[in-house]
């Protein structure tokens, strides 16, 4: 195959382009570079079968430029902040659905069909069914990143309607692993490293989450795009299990040998939009012959170790 | 009230202003004017409750300059040519959902917390149950105007989350009445006007659709304004019925005494993502005490009637 990555020098795009050089396709990595890291993309450059651009999604002449001669698209750049949307809404808007709008505009210019997206669970808002399953009831958004990702999905959705278009769309629990330099396990060890003996936790930490590996993420997503074929293939993707914060935070600690005191912000959400309980039914994936590999407590310690091992990704940007 | 009405030149919006002029509110209006028509502000106009801005909603500045003291928003204006979206993409983002989201900042900068948002049944896509509830399973979109209208319906929603915003969410069946000029009616009309002995209909004419009459519409969601608290109301908007399109053609030929050749394109479907049997479960909205006045025939023949009496309606802009 002949791919498009967008995000590429991201946490999730850079192992995907990874792992598609070593399946043998030929890819064009995407990225502008604003969170995504040059030194994630070390060994994809130095195969002859990657090519990377550096432009913004926004740059719809670049974009168009960019995309000739693909087979298949995985749109997976995105500003990932769910906490901040509200101080800057524009930002999911125009980084998340005008981004993937001028995606399938330059799928369209390009004759390019299939394409892979990695949206959500907090799409699902607060959902009545846990675990929610794909066909939950029509969710009502409580973060501008998850409205921004309802936008995406529709999109490509109508495309594939309107345009003879192919999707597979992922949505997400919270992703760990090697190169992840963004959430609570980052926050979280950034401060144990300031300070080992006091952690501050937004919420009570009982908000109960679920996190899948990186590299059982990307067995997903192609596992899916092999063996689903219909026109708009939707997943949720995640483990059959879920632990509270408290629980990460125990896990965390124990691992680094501190016993810090815990300052809770309270209440059962960590942030405005925060759902106190995601947990997704993955039964449908896991129909495919697909299942994850690490636990959450083994993925969470995975991600610690990577961290602790490559201080540099905890830098902001 | 102080109330602002987007897209107060169009069909729904000036029979909304007419409404909130006649009930002793104050209303300023908003319109670009690219479908909307000052004919429909004339009783309007003749009233000094009455302020009109001729604006894009693209024209963030103006937009949010405009809405100084308002207390509630009517967000009707849109790009409501579910037919032709696949012929210009980026009218459907950007009149429907980015316009939205102008509309949501100039409510912000402007202490406004409350809007109604004209929505779709349209954002069902081809939904699995009928009468389709607000409550459907996740639906999967296959227009450029239902996923549009998604997107907005879900940044209202983060809104109200993130800021505090109330809303009520209308999901409009197909809207008839007085000052209609687009859609199955219109078009028919028009066909018949042109050449009195033959129609072209696309489809095989046996897509089932639900209609609504225009002041049954503007009850409902006034009523619903009212009664209804929660942070985010969502309610479907149409009848407890649905006709074929040959009913239609049934009773539009016999009020006008023709007999026409029927010559149908064929298939399931008008066009590419219409939905061949769109009936909501308005219950709901039942549930408050409106109930809808007019039959859909009787819907139909009062906006026939309409365009008899007024053909310049019918005229392209």
């Amino acid at each position: 195959m002949h791919v498009f990555v967008t995000g590429c020098a991201g946490f999730i795009g850079s192992h995907v382009v990874d792992r598609l050089l070593a399946e043998g396709h030929t890819v064009v990595g995407y990225d502008n570079f604003s969170t995504g890291r040059a030194e994630f993309l070390a060994e994809a450059r130095a195969c002859d079968r990657f090519h990377l651009v550096s432009g913004d999604l926004l740059d719809a002449a670049t974009l168009k430029g960019a995309m000739g001669g693909v087979d298949h698209v995985f749109h997976l750049a995105a500003n990932a902040d769910v906490r901040f949307g509200i101080e800057h809404p524009w930002k999911d808007l125009e980084q998340n659905t005008i981004a993937t709008f001028n995606v399938l505009e330059a799928m369209r210019a390009n004759a390019v069909r299939k394409v892979a997206f990695a949206s959500t669970g907090s799409i699902y808002g607060e959902p009545e069914i846990v675990p929610t399953p794909e066909t939950a009831p029509f969710p009502v958004q409580t973060s501008l990143y998850g409205a921004s990702k309802l936008a995406g999905e529709g999109l490509i959705a109508a495309y594939c309607e309107g345009f003879g278009f192919q999707s597979w769309i992922f949505r997400f629990v919270s992703i760990l692993g090697e190169r992840y330099g963004h959430g609570h396990v980052a926050d979280f060890y950034r401060q144990l490293l300031a300070n080992p003996g006091e952690l501050r936790v937004l919420g009570d930490g009982h908000q109960r989450k679920s996190y899948l590996y990186v590299h059982d993420c990307i067995d997903a997503m192609l596992t899916a795009i092999q063996r689903s074929t219909e026109n708009v293939n939707i997943f949720n993707l995640g483990t059959n299990e879920f632990c509270e914060v408290n629980d990460s935070i125990r896990w965390m600690t124990a691992h680094l040998g501190l016993r810090p005191t815990l300052q809770y912000s309270g209440g059962p959400r960590g942030w405005i939009g925060d759902s106190p309980f995601i947990f997704l039914d993955c039964s449908k994936m896991t129909k495919l012959g697909w299942q994850p590999t690490l636990t959450i407590q083994e993925a969470i310690i995975r991600t610690l170790e990577f961290l602790q091992a490559n201080r540099w990704v905890l830098d902001k940007r």
